[in-house]
């Protein structure tokens, strides 16, 4: 394990008990054992890369300048208050999705004894987000701004989730529904604004910034997290699933996947009505008849292609940056998931 | 109507209207539909008494003075807060609890196409609040009170939602977990502080006022949201079911009331054991069973005897405050809910 992560992962136990401690409630044992649990199953068990690009877009912020003990921290917790917020979607989609494992484990809400509690303990995990900028960043001259940047990218990602699933109601299955621009809505709001905006966006408070000077920043890391979820999809499809650490099913589930809009765009009359026919169904032989489908129109080809452009744009971009630091902190995103196999 | 209500009202259209419109969302005419109908169907429903006492505190703290169309506008947006606070806890609570009806119609998340995407609607509700508070109050000198306070109530909310549900996990049945700590405890965070202590703290902040200076305030209003509770509790049994609009199920369902925790305090070893045995039955035979225990040590008198002491308590407390408009604004709290029927 790196340094940064274990010092990450250290830091959590202090959140984990400053939290178990907090004085606006009046834990009894058994509430305070219930939310360590729940802590610990939720919320380090994931890649963390959210978090740890807090203090990595930092440290590139404070140009060469070593970081303070103090400031390590504090880059750490907003690194876990992005985590926290990634934990408590992701409790309340799986309920939503009715979704069996998470992380290799078992969802949160399939436990014995957890079950629709879950749904509050979402709604925990969420306010856990405010107690620790409270805790840790009140005083400081960002404090209201963290909180503003918080709360609109939740906004963001909820209103995200929300074109998602009535997008995908049951009984209204209608595949022509599905395109480019509705495929880039549903992305941006549900994943690019809290997994790669939101991450920066702290750095940069943290670094005196005023975010209103930066919408050129949330602009190139909203593309980017686009670029990203695009990834996903594909590799859903075509990733090898002991890499990628799960068997795809965004077929069987009638996800509005890249790759099934990009395959209703590209493919003729015939070969549309038999995506209509196959596509959202728990079947094997209509899931194969898909990737058929897929394979007819050079799907892999397509997105090789939209890979190679979408690095290319985001990397003039980035050139396009007045600022040496900034540039840093975007190249190294983008480095850190070009060409990715998971 | 009451002319206040009816520019409460107003108010509500105004807000809505302006999240329908909010810039942070690129609405498509389906997700904006979709919230518009939400939110009418969850946020002005109630009786609106939380969100109407902001107005009315405010008005009391200002001693006399008119207020101008502003303040009263202002006053409004934050009674609205309240009210979305408790629309997102009341569609969230109906999930979890498995809910039927709500305010004499099906609770949300049962009509048809809605289902589980009412948890995400919830959220959605939550996040509303600090839109609102945003576009109304960015720029004023408690702003990033507000957003603190609302904070630390839901918090809190939060919190005494999941004594209460850990408490009655199903399997775990056992009354004699249930003593009069834990329900104080439960609706203290559960149901006091966003029901009594937030309208009061809201209007406090437009006054002006450090809310560090009133915990006091604060202490009454929670004694006052118990008190009220536990008239729930009792009404739920003894009330009349067209008076209280509903019919009570707190003893099928297993509730931790103040009747059934006060049975237990005052039951003989006899009593005791069928209480064990016939709570928490949905079974015509075992309710009446439970209801004649009630009778047979009068827990009719006992509450009378616990409404007129706390009547009293609660008096001399708001007597004892030094500042005569928060007393105004006390009293007219307990006025509203003493020997109240519905």
């Amino acid at each position: 394990m790196s340094d940064l992560k274990a010092k990450f992962l250290e830091v959590y136990s202090v959140l984990k008990s400053e939290l178990l401690h907090d004085p606006a409630f009046d834990f009894t044992d058994n509430s305070r054992q219930w939310v360590e649990r729940m802590l610990d199953y939720n919320v380090p068990g994931g890649k963390l890369n959210r978090g740890l690009s807090v203090i990595d877009s930092y440290k590139l912020l404070k140009e060469g300048g070593e970081l303070t003990d103090d400031e390590v921290f504090l880059a750490c917790a907003l690194g876990w208050c992005v985590e926290w917020l990634q934990a408590y979607f992701l409790v309340l989609d799986d309920i939503m999705d009715n979704s069996h494992t998470r992380r290799g484990q078992p969802c949160w809400f399939r436990l014995p004894k957890v079950g629709l509690i879950a749904a509050n303990d979402g709604i925990v995990l969420r306010n856990h987000i405010p107690r620790i900028i409270k805790k840790h960043f009140k005083g400081k001259p960002y404090y209201v701004d963290l909180l503003d940047l918080f709360n609109e990218v939740e906004f963001q990602t909820a209103c995200g989730q929300m074109i998602d699933l009535i997008t995908t109601i049951e009984g209204e299955k209608d595949l022509a529904k599905y395109s480019i621009p509705l495929h880039h809505r549903i992305v941006q709001y549900k994943t690019a604004y809290y997994s790669f905006y939101l991450p920066v966006a702290c750095a940069l408070l943290m670094a005196g910034e005023n975010l209103e000077n930066h919408t050129d920043v949330k602009i190139i890391l909203v593309e980017m997290g686009t670029y990203f979820q695009v990834q996903d999809d594909y590799l859903d499809c075509y990733g090898h699933p002991d890499v990628i650490g799960k068997i795809g099913t965004d077929i069987e589930d009638y996800k509005c996947s890249w790759l099934v809009v990009k395959a209703m765009e590209l493919a003729n009359e015939e070969q549309k009505k038999l995506l209509i026919d196959n596509y959202g169904k728990d079947d094997p032989a209509c899931v194969a008849k898909v990737k058929e489908i897929y394979n007819a129109i050079n799907l892999q080809g397509v997105f090789e292609e939209y890979e190679s452009k979408s690095y290319e744009k985001l990397n003039n971009s980035i050139e396009a940056h007045p600022s040496k630091a900034v540039q840093a902190v975007l190249k190294s995103f983008l480095a850190k998931i070009y060409k990715r196999q998971k």
